[in-house]
């Protein structure tokens, strides 16, 4: 099958690269990233990865990938900062405490795979109008653990770094992880954007690798 | 103070460049790695970078890291694998189980920093002949999960990637930590060969940076 993987991140880009498959990447401009209230902490990255899974059309020898990630901290979530002040908020809000980043992944494709045993997993049948579209959904939990950052740590990263693009402000393979990141616990692959080695266990069940 | 790591990897160099630091590498061959029987997990890489320390002379404002790593499975050190066949069998070992990555690191300066409250730390003070050379050491550990690995996998990685630099034959940037390495717990860059957030801490806590 012929993998699309279904992101404008670099950074997902190149750890799906990591798993040593050949993949093609296609986005779509400014899709509804909305969910309703209520969701639980894993449920939301999923129910947007399925969401931007929705948006695309998918040929019969095509796997999409979408995937969502978010930074989940005492029972909120931190999204992308709108500026630098937000920015240095949440960094604030993070520091000296362990918090969640939740990945969604949605693998989406044409009803080909009919006759493989889905099993145990969150795996629904969607009817959409002129195909059998199958999504297989999972998500991937991490803990983090930054250490007490100083405002002067803060400062520098948010000017140097400018992570506006990042849920939670941070991205922790970049300065603030060295210096911020006590531990983890769970996958670092997906704290930066992808749960790389859950994918390919997915992949394998689903007989796609 | 002038800071001089004293490694050969280049992954601890780009690890220790991660801290935005400036540095220097100084290195010299064919030190002795020995250590005493009886040490726990912990103690052994701690035991060589401070025995790697001692192979250098210092200067007045230098501080020097050593440090050590050492992969720890079921109370057995796994260390560098002499072949193929050697390399793979580690991987078979580490398949499916839970090990230890332990890294020891000495920093290493000469007495100008007496006044400072070392503290709660595994320090020490040693004579030497014409000075008073300080060593301070840690340990970091982290808990690294494998997946079942297969033999397929395990033969592609080896064959690919030739790990035979590598304590227990595997780097966790490489393919085999993406599509093999289901969680980790504590210090991820710790696991590719240097705690560089608890280094930082060390050396604020010295006064260093």
């Amino acid at each position: 099958m012929k993998i699309v993987l279904a992101s404008n991140s670099p950074r997902r880009r190149e750890l799906l690269s990591g798993l040593g498959l050949d993949f093609e990447v296609r986005t779509l401009q400014g899709l509804d990233e909305s969910y309703p209230d209520g969701l639980q902490m894993e449920e939301i990255p999923q129910y947007i990865s399925r969401k931007k899974a929705a948006a695309y059309t998918l040929e019969p020898d095509e796997l999409l990938i979408t995937a969502d990630t978010i930074v989940w901290l005492d029972g909120e979530v931190l999204g992308k900062p709108a500026d630098e002040a937000e920015a240095k908020e949440m960094l604030r809000k993070l520091s000296g405490k362990t918090h969640q980043v939740v990945t969604g992944v949605t693998l989406s494709y044409i009803g080909q795979l009919d006759n493989l045993t889905i099993g145990q997993f969150n795996c629904e049948i969607v009817k959409s109008s002129n195909c059998q579209i199958k999504h297989h959904s999972f998500s991937s939990v991490s803990q983090v653990t930054f250490a007490q950052l100083s405002e002067a740590e803060i400062d520098h990263y948010v000017t140097h770094y400018r992570p506006f693009d990042k849920a939670g402000s941070y991205g922790i393979q970049e300065w603030i992880g060295y210096i911020g990141v006590t531990s983890i616990e769970g996958s670092y692959f997906n704290v930066m954007g992808l749960p790389v080695q859950r994918l390919y266990s997915e992949m394998k069940k689903l007989n796609i690798i």
